[in-house]
């Protein structure tokens, strides 16, 4: 195990049971099954049967990260492979890494130590293909869009009013804001046009929302690619692309299964990141593992704020999901970085200061109780984290009247989440009140909706339209769209808009600077604040440590 | 079957063997082969020993094409499956097919009728992931150099002398000439720029070049990025993301095993175009099937004049290998089209017009005879054929003293290659000559190269550097690198320059306009007439006829 890199260096020493016992585990039938390699597969879901039961499903959440996260996929895989530890027939449902941060600053997006998903550099890279596929999707489109215009533009579309972007899988930042379409008249209709970063693509939210081929198709026959010079929307269904798009879709609506270092079947499928689009996993494969086992661990991303309460308002209502229990995740390093401790002395014991921090993780709590949820708090431990530390937290949270638990799954597996999960299992069988419900009712317009999310969860007083979002507002209502659910694109460091609001801010103001018609996905993204759907790269990017071993093993995944 | 579509019915309808089996009967150990699904495969090359012995190698190649295709591919892989009918050990090593042309004008590249690679929508789709590998290899190496403008800038590269462009796998006009950067001092480093398709990268050509891994990456660290302010090339060396790209492409550069319809074990990898990249799939795929197998058939795209001359000039002279036989394939169809009929009456009955285009023709085979290979002419039987025009063909031939007989492979598979199989059999066991040599010795510097190729291979007069070409040619001698091979980017329709110039042009010039370095790939692209790295759609797509069954089948790939 290298000492730079325990996590890759773990996961390359793993042995993996062939993925043809993992899905006979699983209960997935031979036939279903689509291997690539030996150790991960597509299942090919057609060939099932429809579920009569399902089992239970626990949403693993987190309070307000630090910029290196606080190990909530970490803890969702250990999780699960506690309740395998404890006998129940388990499966794990978790997003697929994106590339374009793992070559920034993430590393890897796979969980850590001893509780990842395996085999860890694959579904780091390409995986499946997934992605890659919702790319191709996502810019034959754009051609076909830009191709319209140069033959003729029989449909009348305003090169000014497109709003299909392309999309890349990289932290680009010079693809925000371009001109397409020069050099003369054979070479395209000149426009301002830009790049988002795949996860954000609306082909991405759509293929984790649509129950079959069928639907994505209906779906992405509804996506308005833009206006004409009427301000009409324009569908993919009229560009007569619907089909030729979902073909290039048809293996990635497939849920690709692979494992956990505890043993427990693993899907990994959908990557949406949560602070720019909704954040979950696909509903194909949150459905398939609930009809397989008897409980589901998956994870949003981010805290509470923003995949939580997107898994909640935007993919349990439309899937017809109910979760039974929650996890919020929070560190000591977390705690303290909330508390007024600089990043660069997050190492040093500060028990007063990790009280100070709790602000944040209580508000996180309360807004999944919103739901009608009952939390329990995962201390996640980290090796810079003192006993003294963990135990005030802890000691902080009993008093709180918090169901919270000691997690060190990342040093001990799923032994170490058997805490958390014999207080998840006390919580779903106590009075859970009235259970699940999403907390804005769509019908009340989108500015109700916006107003509900910015007071309830972010603690907001109020919420401002600027820039583009009046306009935008109007147009929404003249389309009929403005009772769609609401998806806020926001900054994951502070519950506000403004990433440097750190604890549990209130008074401040939900700035929506622009309102984005996702019709094939089903909902209206309000971006706020300063938040972008293209990251950028650091100055001394991961990909700068990053090699391969003349065998084909990776080097600087982490 | 379809009357619309037969290929791709013929390729649903086929029973395919699992690839483990066909794996076995091509002598590929079964600890080498990484399934996908159960009808394709990577091939772990590392796994196995070094070959001591290598069968026969066979060059398809063909006239000037129609807009439609001259059957190039089918071709090949009827011949294949024609030797493996006559009991010889045989592997058929193909490109991968391109998405972007795909969605054009194309619809798929796989062969046709009963002379097809299979499984025909997954290799004509995203197959293994190669292509989506080498575009964010290349693009996240675009991303890394633009990054490093914005953040200092350390290296002084000169924004206006970046050449290291941004590819999809789309054919998308309004991506050839654009402006990045633009937004502000946050969003990048304005700067001119442009997309090429995927099959232009110099990380295509470099997959399809590599021996291995540590050859793949040193290849990337010597590709030249831009040039500082004082005109001193940038490599991937200096940006130190060698590694990182490396390890994007460890999977892409293994080989793909799939089957032809006749059961011929079939290598699919790689895919540079070759008229505007070196148009040949990979020296693995290539050294792997002549390791294996008794005769291997490859081609290289379109005619004589470019994909041919680059196997030769190029791949062979790099990898070592001396093709033993050579096919040209001819139509009917091509030959009436050369000799001026119009594309709308090419299937009307024309004997004297079919006779008149043959000055085509015979260029291609005396262009193969100026490399020491003795081609046999291919008559690809089209329906729209009658017996007088396809004997007046072949009467014209073996009047020339050609090799030359009929196939039949698209209606007959294997059965209908025979003919040709055995010309082949007869030409390669007679006299030789001396056998294979290159055309032209790069030592002699880029413009003499360039001069022989114009005169010997285009039909030339001479060549004429204008535009961008005297000021690069200037920059390639300044660095050392005029000695390098020069891969020729011109239209397939001539072999001229210029696409209007059907049959077998003299007295024209080769305009030369600009002189790319690809240090990596080691060589110079020479881009001549009006030829451009990125396609455009035509008025009604391809795409407007795809679409896929509620059973995941696709629609309209033919």
């Amino acid at each position: 195990m290298s000492a730079e890199n325990p996590d890759l260096a773990i996961a390359q020493a793993a042995t993996l049971r062939p993925i043809t016992e993992v899905a006979e585990t699983a209960g997935i039938p031979a036939d279903a099954l689509v291997p690539y390699g030996t150790d991960k597969a597509k299942v090919d879901v057609r060939k099932m049967s429809t579920p009569s039961t399902h089992g239970t499903l626990i949403l693993v959440s987190a309070m307000s990260p630090t910029p290196a996260g606080e190990g909530k996929s970490t803890t969702t895989v250990g999780l699960a492979d506690a309740f395998t530890l404890k006998g129940k027939r388990t499966m794990v449902a978790l997003r697929e890494p994106a590339l374009g941060p793992i070559m920034g600053i993430k590393g890897g997006a796979t969980g850590g130590g001893y509780a990842q998903v395996v085999p860890m550099e694959d579904i780091n890279l390409h995986f499946t293909g997934d992605f890659h596929a919702i790319q191709i999707a996502n810019n034959t489109l754009a051609a076909l869009v830009d191709n319209h215009l140069q033959q003729g533009n029989q449909l009348g579309i305003d090169p000014r009013r497109i709003q299909w972007k392309r999309v890349v899988d990289v932290n680009d930042r010079a693809l925000r804001s371009i001109v397409v379409g020069l050099g003369g008249a054979s070479q395209g209709v000149p426009r301002e046009d830009g790049f988002d970063i795949v996860v954000a693509s609306e082909i991405m939210a759509i293929l984790c929302l649509a129950s079959d081929l069928a639907d994505l198709e209906a779906r992405i026959s509804r996506v308005v690619i833009g206006f004409t010079y009427d301000r009409a929307p324009v569908t993919v269904q009229e560009l007569g692309v619907a089909g030729a798009i979902t073909m290039l879709l048809k293996d990635a609506l497939l849920p690709n299964l692979v494992q956990t270092l505890g043993g427990t079947p693993a899907l990994v499928h959908g990557g949406p990141f949560a602070n720019i689009a909704h954040g979950c996993n696909s509903l194909a494969a949150t459905r398939l593992a609930l009809s397989l086992s008897e409980i589901t661990v998956t994870e949003a991303g981010f805290g509470s704020d923003l995949g939580a309460e997107k898994f909640l308002d935007i993919k349990s209502r439309l899937g017809g999901l109910s979760p039974d229990g929650a996890v919020v995740v929070a560190t000591v390093r977390a705690l303290k970085m909330h508390g007024g401790v600089a990043k660069s002395d997050l190492a040093t014991e500060d028990v007063d200061s990790a009280l100070a921090g709790t602000a944040n993780l209580a508000r996180h709590v309360e807004n999944l109780r919103k739901f009608g949820l009952e939390p329990v708090v995962a201390v996640n431990r980290f090796p810079t984290d003192t006993e003294a530390e963990l135990q005030a937290v802890l000691d902080w949270a009993h008093e709180q009247g918090f169901r919270a638990a000691l997690s060190e799954v990342w040093a001990k597996g799923g032994e170490g989440g058997l805490a958390v999960a014999d207080e998840l299992l006390a919580a779903m069988s106590g009075d859970r009140g009235g259970g699940f419900r999403p907390l804005y009712d769509p019908a009340g317009g989108i500015e109700e909706s916006l107003r509900t999310l910015a007071r309830e969860i972010y603690g907001a007083d109020d919420v401002v339209f600027a820039d583009r979002a009046p306009a935008q507002l109007r147009m929404l209502k003249r389309n009929g769209w403005d009772d769609l659910p609401v998806c806020v694109a926001k900054t994951q460091y502070s519950l506000s808009d403004d990433p440097t609001l750190l604890g549990a801010p209130t008074g401040h103001l939900l700035h929506v600077r622009d309102l984005v018609p996702k019709i094939g996905a089903g909902f209206v993204v309000a971006l706020t604040g300063a938040i972008m759907a293209m990251p950028g790269l650091p100055k001394e990017p991961a990909a700068t440590r990053m090699g391969v071993t003349d065998d084909g093993e990776s080097i600087g995944l982490f």
